[in-house]
């Protein structure tokens, strides 16, 4: 059974971060969260206040005074550290960490990630807890990152990863791309107009700049409606007398 | 002549923003950044205070009136938006539009990113501008990015594919790995204990009860300072006397 992975906030102190963490989890399809020893107590006003949308994720959480207690079905830990640690222990990208996430949970492995509190992160006692340390490859000048951050890039990692969405498309917008028979009618018509008011000159040269601007048309991305806004600007620029009024 | 992209603030309103958009940029190690049309004029205060330590990424800011104004010497430009739009045009991930833009700016091409207002996103009429959009895969029930996060995203994105940063690494503070035969010696030691205690029993599941010990022992990262603590733990548990204080 695959299930997502758990994020554990391990001594959250303002709510407000607790809210923003949950939010930026269901942003990325994330709602498994638990919460370890909170500063404020539980429920707390204000997490729902800034997880607004995303309520259900704190209505879900498990919420423990001990680390231990929420990690007692886990098969897998991360914990998440800006500073190197004095520990041996696999340090692993995000990227790195959500992969091996991703293997685990398809085997049936239940995952969890821990992130520390605001100010100090966590502890080396949190830490000895994990099986793998995750550190975002943050510019060594200026690792500003806050809680709700991590956790978003954590979970961003996650999402991406699930192949899920194409790299890339062409958004068409009901639109669809011109046929080559399209090009072929706008490359006549733009070269029979410039033929005619002797372009292609010098003569030796006529043959490459001929090739160059089909060359330009094929390249382009043109729906069959673009060739026809095409056509109506040669038809116009060529054959219409300018306004007087 | 490489140049990392500029990230460009359209409209942006609160300063505050713009400072965590400063922020954001400067932990994966961008730092150009363009404004256009902010709300409450600038310099602002506001975005300062947000900047702390990112205060030289505004400072250095190109700060225009209008969108093409801040364009003008720029090869490609991304849009991000969160909704679909009614117009023909490449839509990318972040991973994506992050590979491309390492391709173009590695041919000494100039890019910029533009990230819209924070209540509305960008205008049709801005993202015509637009080369592509970039559009971040969010939970479609969920999609609540805010202005920073967008560009924080984006920025990892940058920063992620720079292939600077080794997947993972065994962070070994300071230790070595146990060698073979650290490992060779720690399974003798353990193997001759737990025999005399006949712990391999039935005889006819001895051979693989020993295979599965050294399996385990193979498998695991121990560092030489583990098998010695190892060693002691055995002699501990087979020859030590219980305290009787």
């Amino acid at each position: 059974m695959t299930q997502t992975p758990a994020f554990i906030l391990v001594r959250p102190q303002m709510g407000e971060n607790i809210g923003a963490a949950a939010r930026a989890m269901l942003n990325f399809g994330l709602d498994r969260m638990r919460i370890v020893g909170p500063r404020d107590g539980w429920p707390n006003e204000r997490a729902v206040a800034l997880a607004s949308g995303a309520g259900r994720v704190l209505d879900a959480a498990m919420v423990r005074d001990e680390l231990n207690a929420v990690c007692e079905d886990l098969n897998y830990v991360f914990a998440t550290t800006a500073r190197a640690r004095d520990l041996t222990k696999p340090v692993m990208t995000p990227e790195r960490a959500m992969e091996h996430a991703r293997a685990l949970t398809a085997s049936g492995q239940k995952v969890g990630v821990m992130f520390g509190p605001e100010r100090a992160g966590l502890e080396n006692e949190d830490i000895v807890r994990a099986d793998a340390i995750i550190s975002v490859p943050v510019n060594p000048e200026f690792p500003s990152l806050n809680l709700a951050q991590c956790v978003l890039l954590t979970a961003y990692e996650w999402k991406r990863q699930d192949g899920d969405v194409p790299p890339e498309v062409l958004e068409l917008a009901g639109a669809r791309l011109a046929e080559g028979q399209d090009v072929d009618k706008l490359l006549e018509r733009l070269v029979t107009a410039l033929d005619a008011r002797r372009f292609f000159w010098p003569e030796h040269k006529a043959d490459s700049m001929r090739a160059n601007l089909e060359n330009m048309l094929r390249r382009l991305p043109l729906t069959e409606t673009d060739t026809r806004t095409l056509h109506g600007v040669i038809r116009h620029l060529a054959d219409r007398p300018v306004r007087e009024d």
